[in-house]
């Protein structure tokens, strides 16, 4: 593949170069287990700490707060542990979180409205007296819907005063995966009001298989991998100490840029939009046009094959997907559009446009061009075969 | 730290040229999701597929029956949940073998004799009745003691046999953690007859947070992570595609020069040894002289304190450590030493050699000669207080 137009940034992200860089004395100069007792070690064992510190500064967080993971989704399975008592979770959350919350044996479903947003009536203080964690992600990986999480803490912080006061010490956490909107929306762990966070390197230009899980002073988690005891005893394992460099770096890196290029995406986003509503007359626009990612242009057509779609623009060398990129998607129905209330008509047609460092200007308007003619070409197609 | 003697191989490598060129293209270049539906992320999949299938070849195994996890401590704590009934583990276990077992509530340690070798006899069928699960490392990481895992495997097979016999249907499975030992010995999972094997990328000088479960067709097990349904359920999560492609170069470069670098490093520790033996009158060669890996050469000096050798060796440019290297193991008396019968004041001077790649006749010479110069200054140190 040697040309190509790039449109799934919320899937995989690039490394960049100064990510590779900064983690390339670790590969095989500074190799040293970070446990070992020889200056080098230590020396490593340091390096290791102070990503650690730089990355927490990005959340406005203490380093020794952070355990390290392989990911988000392990970072997701160890918050869950936190649960004592029911599992709240919302219906349009990504599988991780979904099979994290079944594994419980006791969660529900918050219920969205058609943009994917949390219904907030249903977190009220009633509703939370058996929980004991509630779970949403700050962006939404196929919709891009930006939800209200420092609202949904205030009504948990109520929930949490009703029992101080009822003399009641069961606790109730909110976790907050921000593995999509991290790097580009401000995520700190005081302003959002959450106990624990998720993280995740490998979707802001970070290494693959690298994430953490913030956790507040004070939730009590149960290990899902024990052995050497290293992070606190709360995720055993030697260190993976090239990888959380590599995403320290991702991280400030991110954090400098954010500002400018989330505005750089807005108009990217603006100009793909604008040309895909003039040049498809029925295109839906998902998600909210207020509370959504600049990064994300969910659209539909009713009554085409996304797939089809997505296979043909393969050919003109565009990449996109129809939602989330996991195995357990594969040809199922995206529970995140029936979720929102989408047809299965409406549900089939739907593209997940996710942009970043890979678009500019030119490669956008030559995207949509070639969306909007494929487009009209299946349309055709399909009106052919009804004849 | 410009110029030093690494004698540490057992607790970390370095990554060679050879694997951090094969991961390369999976940073930037080759960066997709391989989940995502289009063309350059299929090939992302395969290029994985075949490094899971390489891999695999290494061992004898199918890489359809490889789970690839973020290390040994993770493959263990998957292993361990096939665990149905009493779990049986050598007391020479590493730290995340001990605490996976313990995490089952109900495991037993396996006595072993003085070089740390396994007592067959406490493994006989009668006390395999209640067992589900018995877990012995290929090669001990303190003592490189090779441990007899193909007769561990008739013995579990003769119980196999029996429960058939009898009509119980309860399984009994044999592990094992060849992390240590992996990259020099012959690991084949048929010829060693177990039914799930633990590998690690960072002992072999391949990517650290990089290791294996090799799982026989028909094992039971439950996920450790869940989420997306990565590798075929059993360790959710996006995969670690250059991480899998770097294991499989380092462990087709280890296997192809096995036989050579085995008996390099043989001629190394006899080098090592005999000088040792020569300059300390009372040094204690530790494990077995027939049954131990040839890059390991643990060592005790009775009434010395072991932890003052190695940061006055560590002056010296000579790294190495008094036994594992893990977050647990700070400070705490060997629990391997005291397993192989060792008094207080021998297992306190034991320091563990182990050499690789990094090591040459000269190193190995000069360390040696160093080592000995150390231990003789702090003898007459000590010899000096005692005035």
């Amino acid at each position: 593949m040697t040309d190509f137009i790039y449109l799934d940034h919320a899937a995989a992200t690039p490394m960049s170069e100064r990510v590779l860089k900064a983690m390339q004395p670790f590969f095989s100069e500074r190799f040293f287990n970070p446990s070992s007792p020889y200056l080098p070690a230590v020396e490593v064992k340091r390096s290791y700490e102070a990503a650690k510190d730089a990355l927490a500064r990005t959340i406005g967080a203490k380093g020794s707060d952070l355990v390290m993971t392989a990911g988000a989704t392990e970072s997701i399975n160890l918050a869950f542990t936190a649960a004592q008592g029911k599992v709240l979770v919302s219906a349009v959350e990504h599988q991780s979180v979904l099979e994290a919350a079944k594994k419980t044996g006791d969660f529900e479903l918050i219920p969205v409205n058609r943009h994917g947003m949390v219904d907030l009536s249903a977190l009220q203080v009633p509703y939370l007296q058996k929980v004991g964690l509630v779970s949403v992600a700050l962006v939404n990986n196929e919709l891009g819907t930006i939800q209200p999480i420092s609202d949904i803490a205030v009504l948990v912080s109520a929930e949490r005063r009703r029992r101080l006061q009822a003399g009641d010490k069961r606790p109730i956490y909110l976790h907050c995966d921000a593995s999509q909107g991290f790097g580009l929306l401000d995520v700190n762990v005081a302003r959002l009001g959450v106990d624990m966070l998720t993280l995740n390197a490998g979707k802001i230009y970070g290494p693959k298989q690298v994430g953490l899980l913030w956790v507040r002073p004070g939730v009590r988690l149960q290990p899902v991998v024990v052995g050497g005891g290293q992070e606190l005893g709360l995720r055993s394992g030697t260190e993976n100490v090239a990888g959380a460099v590599g995403f320290a770096a991702a991280a400030m890196d991110a954090k400098k840029h954010a500002g400018s290029e989330l505005k750089r995406l807005a108009v990217l986003k603006k100009l793909m939009s604008s040309k895909l509503e003039t040049g498809i007359s029925d295109v839906m626009f998902l998600g909210s046009s207020k509370k959504q990612l600049a990064s994300f242009l969910p659209i539909t057509v009713p009554g085409v094959d996304a797939e089809r779609l997505v296979f043909t623009l393969e050919n003109d060398g565009i990449l996109l997907s129809t939602g989330a990129a996991c195995a357990a998607n594969k040809g199922a129905r995206s529970h995140v559009l029936e979720a929102i209330g989408l047809s299965d008509e409406e549900a089939s047609g739907s593209l997940r446009i996710s942009l970043g460092k890979l678009n500019n200007e030119a490669n956008v308007a030559a995207a949509a061009d070639k969306i909007i003619a494929v487009i009209k070409a299946e349309k055709a197609r399909i009106k052919g075969l009804m004849k």
